[in-house]
């Protein structure tokens, strides 16, 4: 009998897979996280991306407090099978924490890493009580 | 004094950081990689790609046997100052040692995983002896 598809996924030794999140329409890529077994199987089932949160250690349902979603395009598993890419599409067009479209706006430019992405939306804003 | 950027890097207990490689020229997500802090000076200094392999437990210049070296064009730090995304130029088109041109083949569907990018060249020639 074939393996379960959630147990080819080649789990580190504290149940994790790092995934990278790709913006379907512009290809860029959004975010690093993870995810655990569970993590996974949620986010095919509900078609929006589920991470394992390793600062709160418990699971993340992507734009839970924010209402940035990400809507499953596509989900894919590398060579090694210890690695996730998911493309998606970005609710809100916002994927990280500091109000920016994506997580990775540091570029390293003459030795100093340097924000040179805007600032969309104030994390104040994003994460006020409802 | 200002940190130093190697250090700007939130690298894991282990000394490593998660690396994502993307081509630049087409946005496709190639590899997921690791890097040390040597890795990384050695990316910025040499302008190519050097990971360091948790299998070989070695500093590995990617592309040392295939010639498939990845030119960088960017390097870039996320929000967490914990993952790194590399814009390249992947020489020779192949990024996989399984021939393929990246290594996120294996496309979920219907809870089954498929490979769907086809190998351009196989493995063996290009690993042969030289």
């Amino acid at each position: 009998m074939k393996e379960h598809w959630l147990d080819e996924v080649c789990w580190s030794a504290d149940g994790l897979a790092p995934v990278i999140t790709q913006e379907q329409s512009s290809g860029q890529v959004l975010m690093l996280a993870w995810m655990n077994r569970d993590a996974l199987s949620m986010t095919s089932e509900t078609g929006y991306a589920v991470y394992w949160s390793r600062s709160r250690q418990r699971l993340w349902r992507k734009g839970e407090q924010s209402g940035h979603r990400q809507q499953i395009k596509e989900i894919r598993l590398d060579c090694d099978q210890d690695a996730i890419l998911l493309l998606v599409e970005q609710q809100g067009g916002i994927a990280c924490h500091t109000g920016r479209h994506h997580c990775f706006f540091n570029r390293l430019r003459s030795q100093v890493w340097q924000a040179v992405e805007p600032v969309i939306k104030s994390p104040d804003e994003i994460y006020k009580e409802k």
